[in-house]
């Protein structure tokens, strides 16, 4: 047995080291993404193969001072006996000459694209000036990062949070400020106690303004590390089956706060098993022997003195996970714990001393909070993914050379081939059409956060399905597009140097937390429905239902074509024609869905067994309307841009791919009523394997 | 600052432990899967609950022994400064009720499908013998494997290697047995020196019969260590890109090996990082003067005595990837590395004392070993991982019970949700489909091997253009429904300890190795393409094609009907009508891919660039032919079962699930000529519906 018995360990074993692309953002790529990228380049090229093997002075002279403390401490630290090697020369921080030569050939003028994205030439700027903090300085930088342990990931990522909080305040960054958002972004989110900062979102809507003034200077100065603890080991879509109770016990003015069950115990909750010393629990309020539903409890876990669990408290790390591995995910088991009385959120619900329950909002207003959060991920977290997974992929695919168009040809560019186009391109439109979809919602919230605070709900409906559709649509379709991104780099996607495998593992992510997206699409479907019979209910013969229908579905009762009049491949090329093909879809769908609901219930079953019967067929309505949704956004986008022509220009054949795009991964839909013919969607083809020629 | 200024840390940090399921195979689901499951079955029950959350004895006994030698060497192992704790009871190993209620309501005998899944009830026992050595050796347990690093996961895959052959001779179990296959099925593969047995594969592919049996024994014996080395940093795809030169000196009658640029150094090999003494190159050929192409050459790398790298040679580890930590990937540079004659593979090629190049087999005699190797794959590593997927999250669905049908109802298992059916079932019915797609190719395959080996190549063309679009559509399909099965087990799916995210990260790694899948897709195309064109052009008018097609595509000339005569829903639980269905779609868009090509040359193109402009339909085509095949092989398999009618039933609504799901996937294929209107699709879904109700 050769090797089994072998004794020295090889005298050169090696290993290549990652580049971590610190500048991205100062270049943008030609696609006119705005480099959101902070992972490496790889490439197949000499000097980009270079610029991957070989390593950077600054981590040239990490190694040697792990070396020479000792290669059993690199090893208990890097977790793998390697050592680091150049292959090639030292690094180089030129750009690939591949790269650059396709920077020269745009048509518009790619600073008033990226002022576009970054909504205003102003915050491009700004972010500029904070990557440039960021990136200048040696605390902040993410070198290493894919060689580390789950607990080393953690220690850094805690490390980089309070070195930000010092830079913060040196600098006067205040909490929440646009600043913060670009830190986190040029950071790729490696920062510990993110739900510090949901616990302060939350705080905000469900919070008394007392209670605001009193907990937001605790957590703004870290004197309290809080979190939000919501889903339980047995529930985590069902709220209303969480276990944990709070019963109020007027002799003391406090709730007790506990775990009844195994299944009771908290699990998942970011920043709770290892960090938070309090942490907003979800709890079934008990008060006057009465269950009031979920409320929200500030429960103070950990002693401010050692850090240790307080009494009645146990918690800990729920162990390995698929990604996210900085973050303390934990488990919580509560025993009795007493908590005072004003730590009950009560901007929509109040316990008076006595344990009268008084309710200020309605049965929705806790969902709230759930609302504002789902919002603030899409562009603070998953769009994001899939943007810098376009801009590593189709840089990678004009300097990875392989095979030949023809045979006498020198070895081609693969984004030369059509099925690379394919992949990526459609990729790169839906990162597009969802950074000016989330930025749509996320001003509708913004001009209905005051009203509900205020305690008007009317826009909360809508707002509920709005975001949480959008969601669900938005991390199942960034998941895909990600690991599409991936596996187009070939071998090299599947290394962790290239910055897209961690990319996959988080995005996939958001198709569970914040609402497993089946769940919220079913939500929105509930509001499609509810909403088109309650409509076609009022409507008198005659009069038309739209009056009555909120805005985003307003277009359920606008007159329809019964076929789509295009004749050939560039009558697709029109933004009404292909909005209004969505629409055509979209209301089929939901009629549709509608329709099957009742005719199930005609054959005798009650409202809930029908909806479980049917709700394959919601799901695809839903889909369908919120696609529908994002592409008249980007439509609407475009309309805006009326004077920036060069640009709208670039921007209008994305918005063309991914509505046709589309079209075509649904053809189905379109032809089942005869809306489009054979000959309609083949034309469709064809302008849409056109529209990938002129993007490349 | 609370956290960042504490000294001590937490008094009783924690963590839950995995379980590792020992004893799936014994304990078949309800489905009829066969238990192929070596992962936690997680659950939210309570009894399920503490089976998760509790520990092992055994594990608990690990734990102590670490903690005795200090928390510090824990912590340096499992990466994280976490104790074990329990949070119920002790481990217990009784089936949870509800997995034991589903499975007295099956309407057939699940020994008997079991053993069709086996391929005969003596295997069967033969497996579960292998089985029970497996997991009654705590040598073998894979306990802690989620909490180890890499290097860790690498070192204990080693032992359990040595520890295989070990028990393997003392029982007599001798290489290339079946034992050896139930092993690695036991294992989850987790065991390292994969690709020796890969080098031996190729041995005896590529070898001379003096060559076979000069390295087999060395192999068998583990004297030396071997890998296979391919890719290159520059070149996967592109084999003849491939840059490593081995240059013929007769002189001293040896090959001179040589990485000529950085791209050439080879990259991605398994077990080149640290185990391999010797590799089988793959090299550009050059003697006497001439370049004859990729040739395979054995290279020893590491030295026989202390396995330090021989002169010339610079090897090492990859580093972190995004799954497979288990397996050494490494890179090789050789630097005028020599080689004696001898090791050129020498069954297709020669090279002659003198230098004098001989030739005996075809150009693609080289490819021969990768088809060999992709076959092998398929059961061997892709299928069971979807399998296991299905285990997992279909058991998990009987388990967890969230939010409920009816409000006043109880909670619901979330298998009874239609949404929730229509994740898993199709999966299901997708993993029976593959496994007796890819038994059917095996056979083919093995049925060709002698001759080939004989140089007898006739079937080659066919069993590539087969072997490479079946590799591409399982792996692509394995990896949507293991990460659907993932997805469906909620939060809990995205911890590894409910062994999901490892299934999906392992076979995306098969979308990309042995082949990315979108060229693979392409060489079917191609082969689907040319084959149609030789066909039309030997056509006398009035003949029929069919006697000139390879069998496989011989469907492509088949009088075909215009519309589907299906009138209801029940019309298509007929096998044959939706064969006949999807050998309609292939052909059409097989034809209509020949046709666009022929467009596009007509328009002035030559035939590379006509290629490259409609690859995309092509690719389509391609999808198309290979799913249907796949029916066909499930609707033959059926009509074997005659003799055994409820599990022939059982299997029978899986293969109709498989085939309408597949239909309502790529509706718009089906309504785009009007072969199914929109009213017949709609009674697709009727059936399809009633089917997840009929399987639940
Ligand atoms: C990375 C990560 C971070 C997280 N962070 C936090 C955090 O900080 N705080 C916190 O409180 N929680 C957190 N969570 C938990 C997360 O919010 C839940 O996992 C999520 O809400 C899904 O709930 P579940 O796990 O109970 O899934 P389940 O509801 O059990 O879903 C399992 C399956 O059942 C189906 N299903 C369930 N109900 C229905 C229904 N009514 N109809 C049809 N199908 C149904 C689902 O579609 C799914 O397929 C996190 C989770 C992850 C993965
Ligand atoms: C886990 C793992 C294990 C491996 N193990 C081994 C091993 O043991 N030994 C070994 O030798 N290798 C191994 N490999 C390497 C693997 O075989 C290659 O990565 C694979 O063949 C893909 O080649 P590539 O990386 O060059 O991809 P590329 O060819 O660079 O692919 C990148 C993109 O270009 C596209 N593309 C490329 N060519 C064309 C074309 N002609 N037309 C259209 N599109 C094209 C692809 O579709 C893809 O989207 C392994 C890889 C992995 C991930």
């Amino acid at each position: 047995m050769g090797w089994a018995t072998h004794k020295k360990p090889s005298a050169q074993p090696q290993r290549p080291t990652g580049r971590h692309h610190t500048s991205g953002t100062g270049n943008p790529c030609k696609t006119g993404c705005s480099g959101q990228s902070s992972s490496p380049v790889i490439g197949s090229h000499p000097n980009l193969d270079k610029q991957v093997l070989s390593t950077t002075q600054g981590s040239e002279q990490l190694g040697q001072k792990y070396l020479s403390s000792g290669s059993r401490q690199l090893q208990a630290r890097m977790g793998s006996p390697v050592h680091r090697v150049s292959l090639g020369d030292t690094w180089s921080r030129q750009v690939h000459p591949n790269i650059e030569s396709e920077r020269y050939i745009q048509s518009f003028n790619v600073e008033r694209l990226i002022n576009i994205l970054d909504g205003g030439a102003q915050n491009t700027a700004l972010r500029r000036k904070v990557e440039s903090i960021i990136h200048s300085d040696p605390e902040f930088s993410l070198k290493d990062n894919y060689f580390m342990t789950q607990n080393e990931r953690y220690v850094a990522a805690v490390r980089k949070k309070f070195h930000l909080q010092i830079t913060a305040k040196r600098l006067g960054w205040s909490e929440n400020s646009p600043e913060f958002y670009y830190v986190y972004r040029a950071l790729s989110g490696e920062l510990a106690l993110n739900l510090h900062h949901v616990f302060l979102k939350s705080l905000r809507s469900l919070g008394s303004e007392e209670q605001i003034a009193k907990w937001t200077p605790l957590c703004n100065e870290f004197q309290i590390i809080a979190s939000y603890a919501q889903t339980e080991l047995g529930h985590g879509t069902n709220l209303r089956g969480l276990e944990t109770e709070a019963t109020y016990d007027a002799a003391t003015q406090e709730f007790v706060v506990h775990s009844p069950t195994l299944t009771a115990t908290k699990w998942w909750p970011g920043d709770l098993g290892r960090s938070a010393t309090h942490t907003l629990v979800q709890a079934q309020l008990i008060c006057s022997g009465a269950r009031q539903g979920m409320h929200a409890f500030i429960v103070p876990i950990r002693s401010l003195q050692d850090h240790t669990p307080l009494p009645g408290v146990t918690v800990g790390d729920i162990g390995p996970k698929m990604g996210f591995d900085h973050i303390d995910h934990g488990f919580l088991r509560l025993d009795h714990v007493r908590v005072p009385r004003e730590n009950m959120l009560s901007r929509f619900a109040q316990v008076l001393p006595d344990g009268t329950y008084v309710k200020l909002g309605t049965l929705q207003t806790n969902y709230f909070s759930m609302v504002v959060l789902r919002v603030d991920l899409l562009l603070g977290e998953i769009i994001p993914l899939l943007q810098k997974a376009c801009v590593i992929a189709i840089r990678y695919s004009v300097i990875r050379r392989q095979s030949s168009i023809r045979p006498s040809d020198p070895e081609a560019k693969i984004l030369d081939y059509q099925t690379q186009q394919q992949k990526l391109f459609p990729q790169l439109a839906t990162a597009y059409a969802f950074h000016f979809l989330a930025s749509g919602l996320l001003e509708f919230l913004r001009s209905s956060y005051d009203a509900i605070l205020n305690k008007d709900f009317s826009h909360l409906p809508e707002l509920h399905a709005l975001s949480a559709g959008i969601k669900a649509m938005t991390s199942d379709l960034c998941l895909q597009g990600t690991e599409l991104c991936r596996q187009a780099c070939g071998g090299h996607g599947y290394s962790k140097l290239s910055g897209l495998p961690s990319l996959v593992s988080r995005v996939t992510a958001s198709c569970t937390y914040e609402g497993d997206n089946t769940v919220l699409y079913l939500q929105t479907a509930r509001f499609l429905v509810k909403n088109y019979l309650q409509a076609q209910a009022q409507a008198t013969p005659g009069s038309t239902l739209q009056k009555s229908l909120p805005q985003s579905i307003a277009y359920l009762t606008t007159t329809d074509l019964a076929r789509c009049p295009a004749q050939k491949a560039a009558d697709f090329l029109h933004p009404k024609l292909y909005t209004t093909a969505w629409a055509h879809v979209a209301t089929r769908l939901i009629k549709d869905s509608v329709h099957h609901l009742e005719t199930v219930m005609q054959s005798g079953a009650d409202w809930d067994e029908a909806w479980n019967q049917t709700t394959v067929i919601h799901l695809q309505a839903a889909k369908a309307h919120c696609f529908y949704i994002s592409v008249k956004s980007f439509t609407e986008t475009l309309e805006k841009l009326e004077n920036q022509p060069a640009v709208q220009q670039v921007l209008k054949r994305l918005c063309d791919l991914y509505a046709l795009h589309g079209i075509l991964t649904n053809a189905g839909d379109f032809l089942h009523d005869g809306f489009l013919s054979g000959a309609q969607v083949d034309a469709v083809r064809t302008a849409y394997l056109d529209l990938l020629r002129l993007i490349r």
